[in-house]
């Protein structure tokens, strides 16, 4: 296991950062840079406040993203997505900016982000971004997140 | 089809109940009265208002009952479901006031009510009463109704 | 195949019985006579008439029944769900009167029947009738026909 | 939270509008302005009149829409939808009504709607609108409501 | 409610028509003419004759569309489907046929119906037919019914 | 049902034929021809014999083709695949096959076969042909068959 | 609306306490006291910490309980289960603790909580209690939630 | 792995068995033998012929037991199965017959097959066998077999 | 955090333990010592080696148990399970002998394991062992692992 | 079967080669050459090694290729995937570097591979890799992997 890349965090016990600004993403080399594939990522354990109400909101967040020099070590993203959990914002904003962050330091040929919110008002929100029209010859598969149905 | 009792509302227009008190339930006799077996009703279409903030509430609802001398017609059921429309009540009194205003006045052998209700402030109720213990040799499948996941 | 009792309609065309009453069901030889076993009858294809509308309604039915002497011979069976196509009858009618018809003529250890009708009006209706209480030791599972919900 | 805009209905009590006429939407600042992403409503607490035998109709909604210059705050939708709890349409006219004036008002780079209607007579009805072809780029899951199947 | 059209069957007691021949099919105003939008109708309760053997057939039948200058009322659908009831025809020859009529009849910009035939000889025949290209822009999700997958 | 064309086996008892090569397919005149549509056969009960360790091998096949000028009878195709009871292939060869066979002798606008086989080594099989790119204005649902997904 | 007890908390806003000791349960009367009826609570949000490596946990919960002389308000119980999110402790502690806080205050006749936990190492823990065998003649369905099972 | 006893089908090519009475089962000591456990076969690949008409017949079988002095080699199992590929006999009798064998041969504590037959005639039939009452402190989950529905 | 117990592995990282016999468990005191509760663990990544042809086998193992004065800690069990990799063992042998060992050293009230193992042959093996009937009073929720279908 | 080519493994037993470079693929002619078809395998018992802690990691693979020449034979690709079980990669090395052996070794016209790795920290990782756009004409149904979900 010696020439393996030693990424920042994964393997070591490390805090959750108090909030998105502190909170580092590491990007390691990515292992078959030249090839067009795409990585997915699914977080079901997602958290953050209402910037009305101060509630906790929560959401299942699903990144899919084809790589460009670097790919995101994961245990890094966990703690940047951890990152959100004293953090306020309205759904789309939230949703957006994480995609967004990613895709500009990251630098990946093409990213997206869909934010499956937990209903308030009996009304979840879902929020789909992506950072422009997927490359040519990607294959890209639905994310498949099942649509709230309510009780019955 | 000519000793087929009538009855009240089945096959004719009839206008919603402005109340539960307006409504009457129509008891026509058990078409197969000495035997013991058991009847499930499910009503996805119910809405009532909730007492404290006058928002609307909706639920999915469940009604097994083991008949006496009488059946509900399910019409009459249908428009004294629809009653609820304009009252008010807590989850827990609407859904076990149905079930013992049924058990009172249809006095059937045995009657439960399930109450699905759809989540408020990320949590949903669930209300379930029975008349007594089942009685012996009644066969009584589960109601089957799908647990609340919240997303992803 | 020379020594298997030849069935009343297994293997030939027969006509549609105009009527349940019309209808024949062929009751052959209990293969394992002597053991206590279940039998499962499972009829997504079943129409009958209502007796106050006159309109069609439809029902899944499931049919378990523990055998004695004999057992039924399923296209038999078949042919009488077929002759209630013009039947006029409640729901709770048609289904304990299948129930009580195969029990009475063909007595088994013991019969139920669950009827799970159409939604009319929103609601429907299933029915559960059994002709007593289970024989110690057979082996009895749930029919698991899946609750209604509406939509969503 | 000092800078976040002040909804006008969200984290206050407010009552039900009488018809959607009288129902105000709430339109906010898009937090997220010039990046083309799609916002998903899923309203399974809906319902209104039939015109014709003003008997209560239920529907399950999923509004999908693209922000231009804001993006409508979920609880005046919430009170929006809520009023047509006294409102008389048929399926199809209060589907697309409801996706023409979100559309009309909000100014949106694109919108659509499904209107899953709980079966009448055994039929349910389904309705799909939307503004236009969607806008290139624009990442456009299936809203994936699934289909409607009767018993068994 | 008195500007609303009066629909011939809706809100009446109707016989069901003895054949197809005599089924009539209401068509009313298209209450959003103008707009390019789809409805679907699923239909589960649908049975007729096969042609050869006489026996009963059953299908689970899903229809879209997208209305012209009528829709076709719901009510009047149900009873044009019921009139299969005693009508000998091919799985191919019925579905395609039904589409047809109503393609005929109402003038829609465009229509196609999906019928899903109960398996005989353990076979299921699925028969999907439509008027032509469906038109640029409208939405069309799947009808989404699932596979037969025979047991296990 | 005097002028509908007589079936060469359905509603008759056949044997089983020993082989594919005496199986006969019964192609009978497509009662809509002239129309774009298609047809699709899901056949659960499918089995041959490895032809390497002489093992039994079964599969789920799903065909949906176009017709042209015929439409195959569905008795006559449930004979066809159950003469490969005894018949030896490699699952690719097996249902390219069988596609094949069909597509040359009934001379369809267009064909396709999915053979979805049980899994060996615990790594199953999927086969997937067709006969050209479709058929524009042809209506081509998913087969939506599910993928092995193992335990758990 | 003028007899509905006032609840602490419904229908005003309300900070998230800081942790379970400060959050405060709001009981109110049992709307339906002398009834054998049970409540149950679905609680998909929620999150507490690792005591061991600060990190955040997940877990859905279920809460069911058959009232005494009060029923806990839901808002109450949102903003307690809220309360835990700074907190740290064992899944098997908090799940077992909530359960037991909740039956010393409320005084039900009964009750029990299921926690389903997020995987960790790949393994969930799921935790299991109630206060004592359920009274006779109490309708307790199962809390359904379904089991975790990796991929694919 | 020298102390493994030597199954006599396991690591090596047999051919299928030509009947049933050829097929021999290979039953190998009980590794935990003093402990009452149970061990559940599913075996959805089975097929054999009607004794009427000589059609293939499919079947999803699960076979449930408590081992005592031996168990049963997989292996064997399997072409114990398979051994009924040309076998005549009806639902009823080879469902109980092979439950029968396996209890006789191998003369476990508690023995029970459930069998689970594709449609015939639109009507699935399911056999449901066990040698007695369960013994004690066994524990005996559901076969969990999905229940037949027909189509939609 | 400073009163909370140091478990040995969870937090650091430890090299998987070479064989079942080296790898070992790490009991911690039961934080809810005196209650009666139960703890289940969902271990879809398993894997060990068949005995008789060196091959690897894959198992889904869910395990429950009633703590008395220890609880096991997840991560010492996961590196537990991990040292089955290299362990040669039939599937019954196996899971049962999980189970005991567990049993055994942890003493808890009761304990169970269920092991769903991947197919062989076609024929997935599934193993259910307890330690004893299950103590008076506590709640035992179904394992809930979907049964093996094989394909379609 | 005199003219079946013999496969290197299938039928024979062989051991599990001890790394990825150690093992051997097996191609065999292409049955249907000239043919353009798609070969899928879903592969549930996958397992290597994380590079960065030595534990093991699984993954749910599936392959889809358009064979050319050959075809690869699945026994060999068995002992293929099982020779992963002590090798070294990160998630998205393992799976792109499969899915370039097979395209670079057997020369298809296509191959694509999905790996849908069970979470580390909450989070899975999917993979996904063509080989370029796929050939036009090839039909290409959607892999179908469910997503992950987290628990409720
Ligand atoms: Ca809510
Ligand atoms: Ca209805
Ligand atoms: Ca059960
Ligand atoms: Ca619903
Ligand atoms: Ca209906
Ligand atoms: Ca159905
Ligand atoms: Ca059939
Ligand atoms: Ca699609
Ligand atoms: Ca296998
Ligand atoms: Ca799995
Ligand atoms: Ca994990
Ligand atoms: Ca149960
Ligand atoms: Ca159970
Ligand atoms: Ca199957
Ligand atoms: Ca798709
Ligand atoms: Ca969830």
């Amino acid at each position: 296991m010696s020439d393996t890349p030693a990424p920042k965090f994964l393997g070591a016990n490390t805090a959750l950062p108090a909030s998105p600004e502190e909170a580092e993403l590491d990007y390691v080399p990515n292992p078959r840079k030249g090839q067009l594939y795409m990585v997915r990522f699914a977080a079901p354990e997602f958290t953050s406040l209402c910037p009305v109400t101060g509630q906790p909101d929560f959401a299942h967040l699903v990144i899919d993203y084809a790589p460009g020099e670097t790919i995101v070590e994961s245990k890094s993203l966990k703690l940047f997505l951890g990152s959100f959990r004293n953090h306020c914002g309205f759904h789309e904003d939230v949703t957006v900016g994480i995609g967004q962050r990613l895709f500009d330091e990251m630098n990946p040929q093409w990213l997206r982000i869909g934010g499956y919110w937990y209903p308030r008002g009996g009304i979840p929100i879902d929020v789909f971004w992506q950072s422009g029209a997927p490359p040519e010859g990607l294959w890209l598969p639905d994310q498949g997140v099942s649509s709230y149905r309510g009780r019955g």
